[in-house]
């Protein structure tokens, strides 16, 4: 992605947020039970809990009846190996013949289709009575899905492990439900794909779009044509054995595999060992920078296309999904522009500029796909005319670029508001709806918005970061494409999202436990409670700031402070939510002063504290002015509670001088910045605000406060 | 392991460490700089520092003179990724040719073996100025041996990374140093070995000992004999290209892979798909309890041969090391005694007893091995009369045994004492030496001493708690195998493994991570800080004490509490140290007080916290009498260490029902033990004894608490 494009992102999906703030959808729950007394996510579409429980103990049983495969067999076995590890208990394996004595019983009816499949039906009804559940489902999919539900109910209390008395019925809103993962700027290895797989189903998303070619990086082996991965990838790439293995890992949890060859653009590492694809003489290297470069494929030359003819064909043959998609995205077209021989064919074929000549190439791609039995996707940039209407466009621009094309009748997704690497919180993306209340279009057309897909943009990742960059934030999006519109509660889901986020741990995932792996490696010893306080309250900054602030390569070691941080502070929410609640207390400023106290104080303190392990850590010098930051933050925050606390207004002098600080603290450092500001900046400004108290009640008082903070000069 | 075995093995090592309790060896360093300097481990045979530093900036380069292979270059690249981890900078990549401008040169003068052998110089020198560093090795493993020590070098201040100015002089003590991994009990996949195979690499341990069948698995791949894999693997097994993928990965980091294929006994899982091999007509099923179980060969038939002719043929073709282990432990003949067809064979052939038949057998196996180029190597078992010199003898009975052999002339390795499975403390393991100062032998005798195997037996270990198991005490006992004998400074020990377990992280270990992410399954949730208290304070039961206290199958959910705690509490020892340095402050008792008194008010609360957690999560319910235990402990401490401070001895029946207190609490509850409980213990006892104190030196007094301690009724 490049700069240029990441600011007509940033613009579009700026307006797409300030759209649905304005829209003010209802915040009324569907037919769903008030989510508070589960932590069920996604929410299923209807869920009714009635009184009694289902005991799990530990002569839990399961039986099948009706249609029984392996890889229902298998999905059973999982999910007792997770109820077994979270709740210690030993159960008896395989399956009972006899239903009426199992704890659970599922009922597939079918098998659904062999190939994971955009029509797969997904759904399922789930009973649980005091006496037993049944999970029933029209395919096996359905019954996966289902599984993870049941894992998602079980509850506990000191009489022992149980599932509640419910009765569920559930199906997708959207039956595309995808996450990217771009393994072309950086590779990751098999575990990693694979436990990403098992967190996908553990949330029902249903397609792994496998973003496998970059100017970066070409990561699959080609038999046909070697030299793409040999040349192309350092050595870092899939085999086809693995592929295989990833298409089938996905297929056992109901999950699709996209794979993705981005071209003409994109296609650096292509030309490094075939040169004679592209639109310049080359020689190429593989690209180690971010952004958007010029080699793209020739897509005048015979040659070009009867190579792709073969290799989309042998790549045809490994990927059994109906799709592949064929990228396509920012290609400038500087190498066409510079190329006589590519201008002379324009003129001759009357192709009047670089965007109709790669209508053309994608013409002729779509003829190749068609002869391998393919659907063809791309981005946005691949709509126009002519374009026949089974072609999938996947959207960055937007839902009303979404929309438009639906209208004129293109199957879409969504992917504008769901790029993950912009280190956007949850929140935000959980607003993001594919098909908006307000969209305009007819059912009929309505039908063509397939649902949306996360992405996971490879820039600033590695094995070591990369789950913290997907989870959980993408349980949100998960959420948003299969439960109904209506449930939108942005603090219910984060309740459920911290939930979530520990059981999704017990499948592999790091995103939870590598930070303070991490925070070790910096602090070189296992002391590193100030360090994790200091980045407890940091984000990375969002969108594409970070290369502009922190300039690295795909060759950098992705080690630093702001690989340990994260997206979406939980403690900048905590605490926000904490100084809401004191600031309502008015005027007696108690309710959560002794949380607040002691929270103000550990960031004062670990400020102070953090700055003998920076000297001794060079690696850490880059976040001493964020330790001298919240040092400050924490001072500023305990002289403002103090003053609410005895009543006492402080002179415009100190609120001034606070405010400045804040200001300065506000500023990035080493990528990083502090969510934190605006929290503590309500406490300076209620301070200084206090005399004019006595006129307002609490809810008008906590309004005004919140208003001013806004005034105030950044 | 049977119960029966396990008890011989504990006499036999309780002697072993009373006896090197009682030889006192000469705690003196070596030539070594005195270690508190650095943290090297293993401490290499010579080190001298010298004034300087050679500063590690971005501009960090390596050249390489001499010999220069793939194994080489990729050996360097991993140093180049780790050395920029840990100091988020970016290097240059590849080789430089200028060897004069390089900030490191290294220099190897061959390949050395094809196949790693035990007869390779692993041999380096490394010499580090303020200008350069230069790393001399005859072979290409010689300089991966250096790379590790060049990356322990690495220290910081306030100026920046730098390696300080030192001379090293290294070799290994043992050419044998191993790490056995036993996937037959629970499996391990293949992201687990690789790191365990850097880990080992980190650490300089040359041999992989893969136990690769089991009672209760085999999983290695035959496509000779595919029911073995297919039928007794439950589907969890190695294919012969992970096999190889697994040898190529320990060959890049110079570590031989020595298979153990067990027999005659240990083999039901061989017996569920070739039934016809047993001793007993069958049929058999995969075992799934820990133990020793009849199930053997039957070693009167000449199908057994021919088939293990083939079997291990096809064996000895996949796995290129010179030895090859067939076991031979703990085969009790049960079905041998009641096979009629058996005794007659016995009676024929005059072979007196079932000892006799497995010789008979053994030199069958010998035969087999032979012919497809191999040396046998096997358990203590198989030393008996007429075994060729030829055979290696892995030694579970001790250290007399091994010498009792190398004095007849055969090789032999000692995995006594480093049973790693049976959560003994880092220091026993570190002082158990294979060649002790008295061990009496010749040095032609005592070249036979090869060196030693740590041995990770697999009952209670999954994917999750492995390395917790492994790391970091694994790292004492390379030591002990690597370094000279007289590096035994336990202290010193502790302070460079704290170092070191942080460092093995960077491999992707997750020894220190996975626990909090153990006890937030647990807790369901993310506040474990309580837990991690107790948790701290607590290991699991040592020895073979686990199943009994909490009997479990190979297919038992190894989640619980047990599995989150580790071995070797590092809180304990601090404790301890602390409770040291506040008895010798005496008579004023002001040394420490401070932390001793939050430790010990934090346990109290932390006992006091768990309550709702535990009522809340029922598989936790087994921790709520340590978590009672816990608070009490840290109430009686707090009580005595008041007393102290005051001056004022308590009564005989406040000691008396603290030390009651303190009796119950040492009870395994849950097989979990509290190691903290003698220091406690201490501070009761001297605080009664306070008295006595007046009449007495501090250190007269210190000893005088330490005998009480030892003498009070536990």
């Amino acid at each position: 992605m490049s700069v240029r494009k990441y600011i007509s992102i940033i613009l579009l999906w700026s307006c797409a947020l300030n759209a649905a703030a304005q829209t003010s959808e209802p915040a009324t729950q569907s037919k769903a039970q008030p989510v508070s007394q589960h932590h069920l996510m996604p929410v299923p579409s209807s869920v009714r809990f009635n009184q009694g429980r289902l005991s799990i103990t530990k002569s839990f049983t399961l039986a099948a009846k009706g249609y029984v495969d392996d890889r229902l067999r298998a999905g059973v076995d999982r999910m007792i190996k997770r109820l077994e590890g979270r709740t210690v208990l030993e159960f008896e394996r395989g399956l009972l013949v006899d239903a009426n004595a199992a704890t659970l019983v599922v009922e597939a009816q079918g098998a659904g289709y062999d190939v994971p499949s955009v029509e797969e039906n997904e759904s399922y009804s789930l009973e649980v009575s005091d006496k037993q559940a049944t999970l029933r489902a029209p395919t096996v999919v359905g019954v996966l899905r289902g599984l993870e539900t049941f894992l998602q109910l079980l509850e506990s209390d000191r009489e022992g492990y149980f599932i509640p008395a419910v009765q569920i019925q559930d199906q997708p809103r959207f039956r595309w439900r995808g996450l990217l993962i771009d393994i072309g700027r950086h590779f990751e290895p098999m575990e990693v794909i694979k436990r990403n797989l098992d967190a996908m189903a553990a949330l029902k998303l249903n397609v792994f779009h496998w973003h496998l070619t970059e100017d970066q990086g070409f990561r699959i082996e080609s038999k046909k044509f070697p030299k793409l991965h040999e040349m192309g990838s350092d050595g870092l790439y899939y085999t086809q054995a693995e592929a295989r293995e990833v298409i089938n890992y996905a297929r056992e949890r109901g999950i699709r595999v996209v794979p993705e060859f981005d071209i003409p653009g994109h296609a650096t590492s292509w030309l490094v060992g075939y040169p004679e694809l592209g639109s310049a003489p080359g020689p190429y290297q593989i690209e180690r920078r971010p952004g958007i470069f010029e080699p793209a494929l020739d897509p005048t030359r015979e040659e070009v296309y009867k190579f792709l003819d073969q290799f989309l064909g042998e790549m045809a043959a490994l990927f059994p999904d109906a799709y592949m998609h064929i990228g396509g995205d920012e290609n400038e077209g500087k190498q066409w522009d510079r190329n006589p021989q590519i201008q002379a064919f324009m003129k001759k074929k009357g192709i009047k500029d670089n965007r109709a000549l790669q209508t053309y190439f994608n013409q002729r791609l779509l003829q190749i796909l068609k002869k391998h039995g393919k659907r063809m996707m791309g981005w946005d940039e691949i709509f126009q005319p002519d374009l026949p209407k089974d072609t999938v466009i996947q959207s960055w621009r937007g839902p009303k670029a979404l929309a438009e094309a639906a209208r004129r009748g293109y199957d879409g997704i969504l992917s504008n508001g769901y790029y993950i690497d912009l280190m956007q919180p949850a929140s935000a993306h959980y607003k993001n709806d594919p098909l908006p209340a307000d969209s305009g279009l007819s059912l009929a057309e309505a039908a063509h918005v397939l649902g949306g897909e996360a992405t996971m943009w490879g820039e600033w990742v590695s094995p070591e970061t990369i789950d913290s960059r997907i989870w959980p934030r993408t349980a949100a999006i998960a959420e948003r494409l299969w439960s109904p519109r209506e449930v939108n509660d942005v603090e219910d889901m984060y309740r459920r999202l911290n939930i979530i986020s520990v059981q999704l741990e017990e499948l592999g995932l790091t995103h939870e436990k590598n930070q303070q792996m991490m925070l070790r490696r910096l602090a070189q010893g296992k002391q590193v409670r100030a360090l994790q306080t200091l980045v407890s309250v940091l984000e990375p900054v969002k969108e594409y700031r970070r290369y502009q602030q922190r300039p690295q390569t795909m060759l950098s070691p992705l080690t630093g402070l702001v690989d340990a941080a994260r997206p979406d502070s939980e403690a900048a929410r905590r605490f926000a939510a904490l100084v809401n609640e004191l600031l309502l207390d008015a005027p007696r400023f108690e309710s959560r002063a002794f949380e607040i106290e002691n929270t103000l104080s550990d960031w004062r303190g670990a400020g102070t504290e953090l700055e003998a392990m920076i000297d001794a850590s060079p690696a850490l010098h880059e976040a001493a002015p964020l330790a001298n930051d919240l040092s400050q933050i924490g001072a500023a925050g305990l002289e403002a509670l103090s003053f609410l606390r005895r009543g006492v207004a402080p002179s415009t002098q100190w609120r001034d001088s606070r405010l400045l600080m804040l200001e300065q603290a506000a500023k990035p450092k080493a990528a990083l910045e502090f969510p934190i500001i605006s929290s503590v900046k309500e406490l300076i400004i209620a301070a200084y605000e206090l005399p004019q108290l006595k006129t307002m009640p609490p809810s008008e008082w906590r309004k005004r406060v919140k208003q001013l903070v806004v005034g105030a000069k950044q």
